[in-house]
């Protein structure tokens, strides 16, 4: 393909994103395939000649988006949004166009000096504490991490190699591989998955501590399991907090859990993948509280920045922990300029050797939209749930399983676990809007985020019809099914509503 | 930022990429600015209010295009080709606009069910054993990691936690945390440096087995160290040997290799990073001998098959023993059709939980250039390298230090390292071309790789001349330093050149 080529493909390519974006609300958000769909329509080998661009950008239409889910539909409801934005598109392509490596300075200096930029940017916008800026004194700084899983277990394997150092440093008399069977971390049990797996990548045992009934972790419970710890010999390396839970988008209790850390000298990480784009906005400061005290946290951008994925923001406290920890370097990786200025060489900070150069989608992002538009956009987020909320809060068919979080309402039907099953089967099936359940102490229920790039009032209207009238057929189905076998009373427990006997309906608030 | 205009920053961005990649060779390989040029150049904090895309675009001539190292140019000549091709920038721009993540089935049926086709076209393509289809009747198949770091460390870990779980069902005297401290990995001292580094990470110590003196690793060295660490109570796990290393391209003799971990049940991994583009090729077909013994491999598509970073292959000859190691599933990750086909989760293959759509960039690059446009694109490296190679042999004031391997030739300026040193430093100083230099047994050496997406012979021969002529004046230069100093038998020392009274010259054959 030569440059002619790709000036056709390309300017076509992108009117094909613009179409399916401005039309994204024409499909069904869920694909009706099944699994191996794509396995019978496409050849087992790749084609021995080239083929002509127009067929394969039709094969796109024909066999890709058929089997997409579409995360940037405003009827995505599911985990928590992953945003993508024009801008933030072209910045993606502009970075493979120019496709350097950023694991040093010289690597591609606009590369690692555009991450400085953006992520100090980053961190004014977000109001973090200023020694997590590049431009600080201190030895703080942010970097941009693929995922919130590789920020968490970058901390975690830091952590881990600190705590080693220092524990063998205070007890001369312990062997290395004595030390490390005797570390273990902290989370909640309300926590990421990625957390739990951290654990395990880093062979660390990490403690998922139980929650409170409204979801939070507290100093208290940390300090009663660090003491256990300590007593029985053990060695306390990290603890992981959440702000904005997978499950409800609950913030554990940041401050006491701090004061902790700093008594039995244990790293606090925070991951604030979802929640963290609130730091922006004032009437969510109280988030912030006790972020001075924090040595890590992960934000990410493509949740709530309209930037799109792959970009998860780090910032460190001590970025020195990190680099000591990893620094393997090799003589074809240095150069001349190296050590000897503030810019850092983030292969350092990071898992992998390479990196792409993400900064570029940031900045052309951050510059197109503007903070005014980053901060409107997570305020519509806030309100269009808030909307979800009412909603939900005027039908006495059901309940809120957790206060409304940012973007975020978690509810179920009334009643049993199953309910809330065959409502959500109900709903997969007919593929409109997608969620997932959740589960808290044996008690299941639906999350509802906001998602897409554009979503709308009446989309989150068209979502809550969608639910209450499939509730309404579900109870209808089963009210015919009970009425024939004679079982109504069981019906009634099972959806813990009054149920007529001529007809299943609902006490529905106006 | 609305749909229209982002038609039009887009197209005049696909403009800009294809006038940037047809006149790259305007530009120096290496920028011409010091390390903070950018810091002092952008504001200190993100706009307010959002600013015009032209402004950006045109900022990104001004600020950060001048800070560039160009990668894609064909005077890039340092570590090891990170290609781009103009079908990739499309499919990751595809991918972006779509914007959906790929780590379930149900996240996106086409995400995930054409990573295993073109995974198993990729297999084909390189002639690998057939075990590691997904198509194959047992556990094998290919995942794409973001990077060869990546896929090291996944086989490092998931090598850890079987010996581990394997060695504690033999012993369950020993705890588990004894067991822990007593494993050990092996590689190359010539390795890359991501694989000392999985070891950090992984926190199980890799001895780096001295190479032989043609750089390669070999059975008998490894038995050694195995039996060694055996009789010293020890607990072998994983060998990650190399094909195509980063120092010289020489290749690990895998067939060796192999039958040592078969007999001492040690996970053999191959990082093929670089080399494994050459699988393809009948006339290497030698590279691909003991393949079939081997647990896992990588290699990075971005190196050789025109795709642009971050896409690294890995294939596993178990994908269970993965799996096993890492799942830590919660509930709102399942779906109904999970475990009920032969479709993976790929979440359980890798680190994160979150992955691009990175098949689609794949797919379209391997259609729109054909396996032919592939085998030619690294035949073409060869050739360019060859035609190199025997610039080098032609003058006899260089010495190649290793064979020349696929695009790779190693090789110095006859004399001390001191002379190596400054040559490079001229380069580097004038920015016509890229190299960077390796060491071995206290000799330091130039690395010329064959990069770019489209290099001609024309290129090579500005490299040599440029590289030539700067021998040529660093010569002339320092031979008038020592007239005047008087110290003429020192630089011939130096050189390991016969030096006139009247100049310094140079044999060199015609």
């Amino acid at each position: 393909m030569d440059a002619k080529e790709f000036r056709e493909f390309g300017k076509a390519a992108i009117d094909y994103i613009a179409d399916y974006l401005e039309n994204i609300r024409d499909d069904d958000v869920l694909p009706n395939v099944e699994p191996g769909y794509l396995l019978d329509l496409l050849p087992t080998e790749m084609p021995e000649e080239p083929e002509a661009w127009k067929d394969v950008l039709g094969d796109i239409s024909r066999v890709i988006k058929p089997g997409l889910t579409h995360w940037q539909s405003p009827h995505m409801h599911a985990y928590y949004p992953t945003s993508t934005s024009y801008p933030s598109i072209v910045g993606e392509m502009l970075a493979s166009g120019f496709g350097v490596i950023g694991f040093s300075w010289i690597c591609s200096p606009a590369c690692t000096e555009l991450e400085v930029v953006v992520m100090d940017w980053l961190a004014k916008f977000l109001k973090l504490p200023a020694h997590f800026q590049h431009a600080s004194d201190g030895p703080g700084g942010g970097v941009i991490q693929g995922s919130a899983s590789e920020a968490v277990l970058v901390a975690v394997l830091a952590a881990r190699e600190q705590a080693v150092a220092n524990y063998r440093e205070s007890h001369p008399e312990l062997s290395e591989s004595e030390v490390r069977g005797r570390l273990v971390a902290y989370s909640s049990d309300q926590s990421n998955s990625c957390i739990e797996k951290a654990g395990v990548l880093a062979a660390m045992p990490i403690r998922l501590l139980p929650a409170g009934e409204d979801f939070v972790l507290r100093g208290d419970t940390l300090r009663g399991a660090i003491e256990e710890d300590v007593a029985a010999g053990r060695i306390p390396v990290i603890c992981v907090a959440t702000l904005g839970t997978t499950g409800t988008c609950a913030y554990d209790d940041i401050e006491s859990l701090s004061a902790v850390c700093e008594e039995f000298k244990v790293w606090l990480h925070v991951d604030a993948a979802y929640a963290g784009g609130a730091f922006a906005l004032e009437e969510c400061s109280d988030l912030r509280k006790g972020l001075d005290r924090v040595d890590s946290l992960n934000f990410n951008l493509h949740k709530f920045m309209l930037v799109n994925f792959d970009c998860s923001a780090m910032w460190l406290r001590d970025a020195n922990k990190v680099v000591d920890s990893f620094n393997v370097d090799r003589i074809y990786l240095k150069h001349k300029h190296e050590g000897q200025s503030q810019i850092p060489d983030f292969r350092h900070w990071q898992i992998p050797l390479g990196r792409r150069f993400r900064a570029l989608k940031v900045w052309i992002t951050f510059r197109t939209l503007g903070a005014e538009g980053l901060r409107n956009h997570v305020r519509k987020h806030i309100e269009l749930a808030k909307q979800f909320e009412q909603l939900v809060l005027k039908d006495s068919r059901f309940e809120l399983v957790a206060p409304r979080a940012l973007g975020l309402v978690c509810f179920r039907p009334k009643g049993d676990n199953e309910i809330t099953t065959q409502l959500l089967q109900r709903l997969m099936d007919r593929k409109k809007i997608y969620m997932v359940k959740a589960e808290h102490a044996g008690r299941q229920f639906l999350r509802f985020v906001v998602c897409g790039m554009d979503t709308k009032a009446s989309d989150i209207d068209f979502a809550w019809q969608e639910i209450e009238s499939q509730l309404t057929d579900l109870q209808a189905e089963q009210s015919l099914v009970a009425r024939k076998s004679g079982n109504v009373g069981d019906l009634a427990q099972h959806f813990q509503i009054h149920l007529s006997t001529e007809n299943a309906t609902h006490e529905k608030s106006q």
